[in-house]
Formats: C-alpha cells, structure tokens, sequence
C-alpha cells in the first residue's frame, strides 16, 4: 500500500501543480444558475446544489490539480444535507482521480481521538485521504491518528501556524523551557511522530497546516521537519503571496501544497454569470494560482 | 431571551444536580438486546440503534440532570448514519427538557469559524444549546463563537485543560512573557470575552473546559476565571475524582458541571444484560455520580 505522502508527492510531479482547491460550500455566493429554480432550500436541495456546485469546480480543474480540500465547517452548517455533499463531493473528486484532504480540524483525547481517526480515515465514516487535526491536546492526542494513518494509508495535517492575526496569541509565545515559540514546540512533535511513516519519495505522511502569511515562519518551520509536508492555506483571499508560500517549500519544489478557496470558487464577480463563463473563470483562477506558485518555488517538468 | 449561562445554572439549581451525562455513540459495548435483529449495519440500522440506545438512556436520567454532551466524534466515526442518530437524539433529549452540549472541539479562523459556530449555535446546521472549541488559532478564532452565542443564547466552553498525560506538553508550558502556564493566558482570554454574556445567574456564557484530573490546576483556573462555567469531563473512566472534580466549583456549589459517559452509559458488563436491568445501572450509576458530586460540593438544596 502505498503511502499518503507518496500519492500526494507523485500526484503533485504527475501534474506539475503543488496547488490544492479548497471546497467550500457556501450557497450565497454561488453565481444565481446554480441556484435558481431550485426551489426553498430544503436538506435535499442544500446537497444537490452544493454537489452540483461541485461537480462543475472539479470538471474544471481536476486536471490542473493533485487535491481538493473541503473544508467541514462550511458542509456542516448546512447540516445533514450538507453532509450528504460531502459524500457527494468526495466521490466526484475520487472519480476524477482527485485526492481529498478533510479540513476539520479535528482533535480530541484518548478513544475519542480514536473515534475521529475512525471517523475521517479508515473504511467508515466519512471518506479522505488525508485530514487536519490540532495540537493543543498534546502529543498523545495524535497518536491515534498517526495509528490509523500507518493502517489505512492516509495522511495528517497538524496545524501549526495559522494565517490570521490571532495566531500570534499563542502559536508565537516564546516557552521559558526552550526560549522558542510554542509552534516549534508542537514542530518538533510532527517531525518525530511522522519518523515511522517516511516513504518513497522522502516524505512523512504526517504534516503540517502553516499559513501563507508569515514566510520567516514558513521558512523556519520548513528546516524544523525536514520530512513533513507542509498544507499551506491562506493563499489568495487571506493575504498569502505565491512568494510567501514559496517558504514552505523545498528547493527542488517539493515539501508543500498551497491552498486557495474563495479564490478560485467564489472570484467570479457578477452574480448573473452563465455556467461556461463561471467555468472558464474558475480553470482560469486555478491555472493562475499554479503558474505562480511554480514560478514562485521550482517544481520539475514530469518526464516524458 | 435568557442566555445559555442561566439557562444551564437554572436547571442545575432545579435539579439539584451539577451533572451531565456524556453521550458516545460505540456500538460495540452496547447491550446485546439493543443491537439482535437489527441485520447488518446500514446506515438506517446504525441510526435506529444509536437513537434507540440513547432514547433508553434518556428515560433513565432525564430527571436527574440538567444536560447532556453528545460526543460529535463518536457520531461521525458511523458517518451519515450516526449524524442522523445526533439530529433523533438531540430532539429525544429537549423532548426531555434536557440541554444539549455539542462536545466537537471544533474552530477555525474567520470566515470557517463563522461557519462553525452557524453550523451549532444558530437555527441551521446541527442544533445544540452549547459547544465545544478549541483556543489554539487564537483570540480572534474564538470571536465568532462570542458573537453567536449573543445573537442566539447559546453557550461555548473553551478546552482549557485536559485530562490526559499529554496535556502537559503544550498547555502546561510556562511562557517566557508571563512566567505561567500557557493555559493561564489562555483563561485571561476567555475570563474576557466571556465578559459581555453575563446573565442573572452572575456566570457568562463562555465557559471553560477544564479536566477532572488535576485539581491544583482546576483550583487556580476557578480562581482566575470567576464568571465561567467550568464544563469539567474526566469524572469516572478517565480517572477524575469527585474531590479533583470539586476544585472546579465556588464555595456555593454552583460555577461548574461534570461530565461522565462511559461511567454511566457503558458501566452495564454483561453484555447480555436485559433492558429493565440496564436501564436501572445507568439510572443508578448517574444518582451515584451526583451524589458523590453534591457531597463533594455543596449544591444548594431547591426552594420548596
């Protein structure tokens, strides 16, 4: 079986993109055809909408990148029919040979930890191939992950440096054990738990979310876990430069995926925009997004 | 409107009862007579028996609580089928007059966290009278839960401390800035945002949680967060005595509420256990657990 590192990193050389859309579901800034004559927004019209919605994104840049990230929150306040989306979703992008990165965000204690890792990466629950969890609970809180990743070869993303203002609140402070930031900390922690699952490419199945805006950050937390990949969302709407971004990554182009939604989903301006135009803009975005991330880092031409 | 923090200390005080029965959804350590006959586990038998269960669970400790904290992770694990089971499971409980705490641990940033807190506390999504979040992303991560808990009077609790080893590795770590546990400074913030949800009760609407397992911790934390209700899991299965449990609560017997699900729901042992006899275990396990909390406290005893 092979590994998650090892799918994303061949799915990022196959495609000459370390990009990622994220999916997030958000009816009111749909363009109007894809929510017209739909009727009241009842659970069955909430998940079709939303698949639609999906199907349309995915057909215009499941060739252009390696995975989606959908992001739960925004299936979930949607509740039920919301979830049944993501199902829905989730099969579109697997059958278009997409792998799915589940951002939830997700952590808890002991069995409950278990439950999660259950939940988001093994045969029930809801489907990914890859999931973000937080750290705050401790190194043992994400032991069941890195459990369930080793078994049913998925992968973890553990956040470590968020993109907004706030992160500095606690992610920055300085501990009086290591006179380093607390994020360093937790750094070290993903490192040394993703040790046993290393694959071919070089790369651990266990990594890390850090925010695109902070490059010094990026930069630092780059060399701290030399084999984790890092998820760097933050790109586009939440102020991340491609050159920020480009922190993340490795010299030979390697080591991160960058994620843009509202950017690439919701960038089309006119409410009243036709399906093919909403298309063209949203291919057109995500093509954008890679040429400048590729310019910005230097990831290789595949063989051929 | 009344807000979370009254409703919740009310039915404390009409309850004579600082106890909340935590409800996680595991199959496999249900008795047998809730799982025969039901065929294999689709996503319509997964709903029926969790809802099943936990409607049984419901009769047997309605009277004797003021809330219960459904576990979304335990939920999740079985997928559409066990969010379904959530939905049948929180109406069962306000059927009962019970609150509904959502223990999911989510957050995010901004607009996701908006999400979030649209998806629990306001009219659509998942319905819950209060929920669970975690303070790593920050001050600003936390706001969008504040500003609907105004908006719709309902609660958040705030994973301060938890009760696991590893909750030393990060939330014990003295700051370089303070000199104190990372989780103080964490306090100070939800002490503050908490501030403008105070009700009659005299406790805000942001709360805290705060693990049974450490009493000199749970102790400062009571101190340096006067107006927070102090959601306090750990009782019981993890270890968290009445005594350490107790830290957590003012002189009056008022300020917190104790959390314990497998101690209640799972205690049974034979699993062939009959309906009669297990619903009698978890009436009397939950009169056992308040007892020993009351003692340990000083819950006041209602007007008559």
């Amino acid at each position: 079986m092979p590994t998650f590192a090892d799918r994303l990193i061949n799915a990022v050389r196959k495609k000459s993109s370390p990009c990622v859309v994220g999916l997030d579901p958000r009816i009111d800034l749909m363009p109007e055809f894809v929510r017209s004559g739909r009727g009241a927004l009842t659970r069955a019209t909430v998940c079709s909408i939303i698949s639609d919605f999906h199907e349309l994104v995915l057909d215009a840049v499941a060739d252009l990148i390696p995975a989606v990230k959908p992001q739960l929150a925004f299936y979930e306040q949607y509740g039920l029919g919301g979830l049944e989306a993501y199902e829905n979703t989730v099969n579109a992008a697997r059958e278009r040979g997409l792998l799915v990165i589940a951002d939830g965000k997700r952590n808890d204690i002991s069995s409950t930890a278990e439950a999660y890792a259950t939940a988001f990466l093994s045969d029930s629950g809801f489907y990914s191939d890859g999931m973000t969890a937080t750290p705050y609970l401790g190194r043992d809180s994400l032991e069941p992950f890195v459990k369930a990743c080793a078994q049913h070869g998925k992968g973890l993303f553990v956040v470590l440096k968020t993109s907004n203002p706030g992160s500095r609140d606690f992610q920055d402070q300085r501990l009086e054990s290591s006179g380093r930031p607390l994020y360093e900390s937790i750094a070290a922690i993903i490192e040394d738990l993703g040790k046993g699952l290393i694959g071919e490419s070089g790369y651990s199945s266990i990594g890390a979310v850090v925010g695109a805006t902070f490059p010094e950050d990026g930069r630092r937390l780059r060399a701290l876990m030399p084999h984790a990949i890092i998820l760097v969302p933050g790109y586009g709407a939440q102020g991340g430069s491609a050159q920020s971004a480009a922190a993340c990554f490795h010299e030979n182009g390697l080591g991160a995926v960058v994620s843009s939604s509202r950017g690439i989903t919701y960038a089309h301006g006119d409410p009243a925009i036709g399906r093919a135009a909403f298309i063209q803009i949203v291919r057109d975005n995500t093509r954008r997004m890679v040429d400048e991330i590729v310019k910005a880092t230097s990831v290789p031409t595949p063989a051929r």
